[in-house]
């Protein structure tokens, strides 16, 4: 069952990158920075699987980092938009799929009024700060210690080139922390544009929290208070738990909402979704892109949303998720380690209680890739709705055996 | 000669649009900000024409704002990405695509060393921006005045929803004007991280201007002597004048080169290309997006670059360029107006002298319409290799019969 991971293609594909590319790959699929083993390059995907350029074969726990919610090369999803590149992608102006698509995010994301379209998560999160502004008129936008909002020198994780004029009007507070969360606002004074807060607390390295009800009520009571927006982050959790938005089931509506990532099933797109209190303020901005009416792209996210809405696909997904937690955790008490399996089963982390330089969780990962599944030691996973019970089923085998190898080689 | 234009279906979806997106739609492609009479939705594209939605067709001068470079739906460019769509588009790190591409932009840009790419002009533009900053450690960017270079908080041509501090470090200064360019960098004093100049001055609304080779070489010789970088905001013409980069006939070579638009025919991909000096900082920021590594825009730009370079495809648009520069001259004549016709032949902006209300140019445009040609007022437009010289005949007997029914309706 283990296979013997070819990479030469791997390496010399890499080796070539170096020469050419910064770092040779760049970003959050960086695999240097993932842990030891990990391939670089792809050639395929399918379903839930993945290969790699030396054509091993993978179970996919990452999904394209999110993207892909009803499996890589969804036939419905890719003939729609196929449909739309034999016609013509692009031209002049949006085509019928841009009004089609708007209405579609209106009738199913619950607080939606309307919306507009980009390609980049980054894109629909930092025209949602542009509009939070353009309507409030107040500067002071509050973000929680950690949270992952983008790629730009707003909102960029790294500071290597971001000035500090770039993050003048950003306070942070600590999610959850209703306190904090105060101390911000009271930060802020007059000048309050702006909570913006991710679908639940997602980042890396760290257990998962799901958003506590009276946290999202109190961020609201205080936005309804001062004037100000609530901005949901939903590109990473967006049309992967709930298609009416992630905080649909908590009754707490935002005024905007920050999608990307599953919208299209892949295909490059990006939204923002905003409450009539807002439509003011996006009517007054200016933000627009080379490629942002792309049509193929619309049409994916018609079919894809279309399925999400009349399937059961996301149920179905959460109950792989269960299955591979559940599984998990049977696994990990049997091989005598304890698992923290934190947040959405359908977006998991998990990592190995007291394993803070990560230890067993890169050579977890490092023996799962060897026996034919991708995971990740320290950033959420994703499933999709083309993960079947015997998928998972044959995951848990290589788990099993990673787990063993684990247990073996550090005791 | 002259259709009736038909825009029922048209209006029937901006009355949709209206509903459930802000101004119903949004950017540069909003035609209620070009003039009266034109259509807002298209239906279809091919080789340079565009059809809206009522059935219209137009001999197309806009070219999608730029991406159209080869011929919309251009049959080998297409098949190229989708065979890539029909492997796997996306997975969890890039693809062989990604080094051959990077490989390729070395290959053919003169001043580059290395590649990375993304989705938008403004992620290339905004990383250039980033890198700059990261190799030199200093923050000022000189920008021109009037100059477009995205369309987010720092650089976007409206400041509503923007704070002063996503300015704070950029200094302003005339394009070509050598004085101008040394009192801004003397206000940068030692803090200057870049001077960022597009490919030639093609602000909205003016005569476009060829950059002189004067003042290119002295704002080379500036960021020589003070350390900071040159940056070549190639994302309109990249790709469109010369496959080396937009400054290559001038002997001066960037640092950093923003591209996007042309470069893959219409798929969507943005690149920044840079120098070895700029390597160092390029390896130490962090950048990334969702979809940035999507191997069917990477096919298409491969294949886009290598027709480019093995055929007549750039030389010829020119010439069709230059057959419509020259044909539009004698018809202005002969219905006693004069033109200003101005940059590039195969990006052409044409303004008729003395006419600041743009009451000539909207009248001509809108009459142009109707008689089947897509043209704009007071924006640069674009051609394609897939005019002929049949189409740019056809499109001068439109514009002629727009001269006339100009002339007999404004005198």
């Amino acid at each position: 069952m283990e296979q013997k991971l070819m990479n030469s293609r791997d390496n010399s594909l890499l080796a070539r990158a170096n020469k050419v590319v910064p770092n040779g790959v760049w970003g959050h699929m960086a695999t240097r920075a993932i842990g030891p083993g990990y391939p670089q390059f792809f050639s395929r995907s399918e379903g839930c699987r993945v290969w790699d350029v030396d054509g091993n074969a993978y179970i996919d726990f990452m999904c394209a980092w999110g993207p892909n919610v009803l499996g890589y090369k969804h036939d419905e999803v890719d003939r729609a938009a196929l449909e739309r590149i034999a016609i013509g992608d692009i031209s002049n102006g949006p085509t019928e799929q841009m009004v089609e698509l708007a209405e579609t995010l209106v009738d199913t994301i619950e607080y939606a009024d309307w919306a507009l379209f980009q390609k980049n998560g980054t894109d629909a999160t930092t025209t949602c700060v542009t509009i939070a502004r353009a309507a409030t008129g107040k500067r002071k936008v509050l973000v929680a210690r950690g949270a992952y909002h983008g790629a730009v020198p707003w909102c960029s994780p790294s500071l290597v080139g971001v000035t500090t004029e770039d993050r003048a009007h950003l306070v942070q507070f600590e999610y959850n922390d209703i306190a904090s969360l105060d101390e911000a606002v009271a930060q802020a004074g007059d000048d309050l544009a702006a909570i913006m807060l991710t679908a639940f607390r997602h980042d890396v390295n760290r257990d998962q929290e799901m958003p506590e009800e009276a946290f999202l009520k109190h961020a609201r009571s205080v936005c309804d208070r001062k004037g100000a927006a609530l901005i949901l982050d939903d590109v990473r959790a967006g049309f992967r738990l709930d298609v009416r938005g992630s905080w649909a089931r908590y009754g707490v509506k935002p005024d905007l909402g920050a999608y990307s990532k599953a919208i299209a099933n892949g295909w490059p797109l990006a939204a923002v979704a905003g409450s009539r209190s807002m439509l003011e303020g996006a009517a007054k901005i200016f933000v627009t892109g080379s490629f942002w009416y792309g049509s193929a792209a619309m049409a994916a996210a018609l079919k894809t949303i279309e399925i999400l809405r009349t399937t059961d696909a996301l149920a179905h997904t959460e109950a792989m998720g269960q299955r591979f937690r559940d599984g998990l955790d049977e696994i990990a008490t049997r091989h005598g380690f304890q698992l923290s399996q934190t947040g959405p089963v359908q977006m998991p982390m998990i990592r190995f209680q007291g394993d803070e330089d990560l230890t067993f969780a890169n050579t977890f990962c490092a023996a799962a890739l060897r026996h034919g599944i991708y995971l990740h030691p320290r950033h959420n996973m994703f499933l999709c709705a083309a993960h079947q019970p015997a998928d998972i089923d044959r995951a848990l085998e290589a788990a099993d055996a990673a787990m063993r190898e684990t247990r073996q080689s550090l005791g």
